[in-house]
């Protein structure tokens, strides 16, 4: 398999392509003439197109062999969207509710064409910055996660199933080395790619480089992101890869997909529950989003008590036919299994903090910003509200493993506000 | 590639075989007539042939499609001689004094010629049971585990050259379940493989399996085992995988190789080591075995201490042009290089002493014991060395987090006695 015959796709050439494949242009119905198509991509590395006709509609997604917002200076295997394809396919069979299914894939062209999420469907991103409330976010997030994570780790599944997928997603490694520079190193050194609000955090950025403890825990988490293959883990799982109406919540963008640590999903969706969390202050007009920021950290506490609770839900109903972790004539009694059950949540509630906090830093003074803190044109207002988030990401990296429960978590973050 | 040609070869098939290999006939001299030919294998796996000719010779090992010693009802994959192969290979060209070379390999007949490793050399666990003193041994191992497992380590290679060894040794799968079944399971359950000198031990292996902070323990052990990818580790570094002389120590096997934690390859080593110190006792006459006790005690002091200098050593040297683990812009004051090095080696210190500890249960309990330990035929005496070795591996599987140094490990072994 090669990129060969690969050329990107234009609105023009797109339309022929989606007609010589029957199965995508019958799911449009009438015929070339009748399909309106739009480039909606706002990711920093693909082309997404929806593509809708008089009997159905769907999203093109196409990767490009370079990183979109930079240009083609920087090289990214096209591969990717291999790994996406599989990770959307994987997960979606675990959790049809809250992932597009896949409706076409084409190796050589990188391409996928998958349901599309329509309007109100917006990125989560989105309408946290709009101060909207999602009352099932917690609901659905823990249970995609839960339900991912936990059967695709070797509690669910046999070491034979778990080392063929390894092998499979190793492939993704251009992926993984741009997670390895981007969030593990770049921000702990000098780098071209770093910015930040300055000279405001001039300060501050330059502390990180020179904070050793920072730096000997975010070791830990890089050697744990690139050795661990705990999971089949999504890889990217931040705001911005989930979309949402009132009713629905959607996981899209898996191309970082790889066997890696469930704590690096779990933190990337708390991470950046808390950077929406940090940045309200500059969105709020007099104190009209305290509300708001309430409901957020009890999103955040939600989440992670659902996901464990729901984990170790499918664990108890695993007994009976485990995977090869944990066979039931060892952990025979409730007392082991007790043991062993809290040891791995207290295991995965130390990387989940370590890995959120990783995500944080980065957003703040790496390459890719987040638009919950971009977007507030006051540099003072902005300044202060990325200093409080960094200074909770920086603690929760030094110190996670004291604390034994996200309330424990939302409390310092309260008291250091 | 398949082994579809694939049939286990017999003393006459293999001289034919030789023949049609130009290069391996051309190493022997002569022709078929000339050439002596014995079977010596006396692993538990497959086939070894000491093949001799005028000119020169060589060992052939051909691995069989089941386990030699259990027989055809306990099928194993013919792969695992691929990857000891190319793990004699990848480890030869890392460490050459320490590894025979590899002259020919043949995939379909699951087949691998390799340098004859001339008497003197026997086994070290024969040597061990001899009383036999090698001077060089914790140099020479040091070396070895320091070379190959720093030099397959992120923190000397990048990403992708790390994620695509991932790849191919994910393919040793059936090796892995198998260490899987026999280390990290079955000592703690009830199983008809396993066995122990009776009725001596009854109430130890029965206390094994009712020990729920044992259970717990090696949970962790066993995760490591099948998630992390630390290392091209050879995956059966016993005693039995050790070849010496006085001047010579030469490591074979690898057939179990993969990318695991490190701490497995120096956990058996030193595990194995502390068996034959623990069989002493059955094997002296009289107090003649006391200065061979202290010998192998310092031995495994020897090899931890000068296998964590040399890895350091290597480290240092690395900075330059280091793996993606530690890039030199962060890691760049001697403080903060020294905090890593110190947690990384603290981490890999607690994995050893685990990793070993699991390794000497699984001896006396599980279903393949030692010949240190076997060897001793008077039950009573045997089953005195065995409760010891078992009391002091249950204390290092547990306690192994609050050991600090060697020193302090063999000092509790000596206060236990
Ligand atoms: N299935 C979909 N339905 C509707 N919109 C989508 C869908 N997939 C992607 N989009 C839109 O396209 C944008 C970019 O898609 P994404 O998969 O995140 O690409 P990238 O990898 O470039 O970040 C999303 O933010 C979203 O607005
Ligand atoms: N290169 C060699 N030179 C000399 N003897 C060898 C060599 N390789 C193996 N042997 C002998 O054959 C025995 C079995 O080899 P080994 O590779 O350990 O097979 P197994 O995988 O069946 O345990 C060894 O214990 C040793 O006595
Ligand atoms: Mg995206
Ligand atoms: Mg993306
Ligand atoms: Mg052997
Ligand atoms: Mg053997
Ligand atoms: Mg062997």
């Amino acid at each position: 398999l090669n990129h060969n015959k690969y050329f990107p796709l234009d609105e023009i050439s797109l339309l022929s392509y989606i007609e010589s494949v029957p199965k995508l242009a019958e799911r449009l119905g009438g015929n070339k003439s009748h399909w309106k198509l739009r480039e909606v991509g706002d990711g920093n590395l693909n082309y997404v197109f929806i593509v809708i006709g008089p009997a159905g509609s769907f999203v093109v997604k196409q990767a490009l062999p370079y990183v979109r917002c930079v240009g083609e200076s920087w090289p990214l295997s096209l591969d990717r969207s291999y790994y996406e394809a599989n990770a959307l396919k994987e997960h979606g069979l675990l959790s049809p509710e809250h992932v597009p299914e896949v409706y076409h894939f084409d190796y050589q062209m990188a391409l996928t064409v998958m349901h599309y999420l329509e309007p109100p469907h917006i990125i989560l991103r989105k309408g946290l910055l709009a101060g909207t409330v999602y009352p099932l976010l917690a609901e659905h997030m823990s249970d995609y996660m839960a339900k991912t994570l936990f059967n695709t780790s070797l509690v669910a599944i046999p070491t034979t199933i778990h080392k063929s997928r390894v092998a499979k997603f190793s492939g993704n490694v251009s992926l993984c080395r741009l997670t390895e520079q981007v969030i593990f190193s770049e921000p702990y050194m000098v780098a071209p790619n770093n910015h930040w609000t300055s000279p405001h955090l001039d300060e501050d950025a330059k502390a990180i480089r020179l904070d050793d403890q920072l730096k000997l825990e975010i070791a830990g988490l890089k050697a744990k992101f690139c050795e661990s293959s705990q999971a089949l883990i999504h890889g990217d799982l931040h705001t911005g890869s989930i979309m949402v109406t009132a009713t629905s919540t959607q996981v899209i963008d898996p191309e970082f997909a790889f066997c890696g640590p469930m704590g690096f999903d779990v933190g990337a969706f708390l991470g950046n529950l808390l950077l929406a969390f940090f940045s309200q202050d500059g969105h709020a007009s007099e104190n009209d989003r305290e509300d708001y920021k309430r409901w957020i950290l009890q999103t955040v506490a939600d989440s992670w008590n659902l996901f464990q609770k729901k984990f170790l839900a499918l664990w108890e109903t695993t007994w009976k036919d485990p995977g090869d972790a944990y066979p039931a004539t060892i952990y025979n009694t409730a007392n082991v299994r007790e043991l062993v059950q809290k040891r791995y949540i207290s295991q995965l509630f130390e990387d989940t903090l370590g890995f959120g906090a990783a995500k944080m830093i980065r957003r703040i003074v790496g390459i890719a910003h987040v638009e919950d803190l971009e977007s507030i044109t006051d540099k003072d207002v902005r300044a202060v509200c990325e200093r409080r988030a960094l200074n909770v990401a920086k603690l929760l990296l030094k110190e996670r493993r004291n604390f034994s429960s996200i309330e424990q978590v939302l409390s310092t973050i309260q008291s250091i506000k």
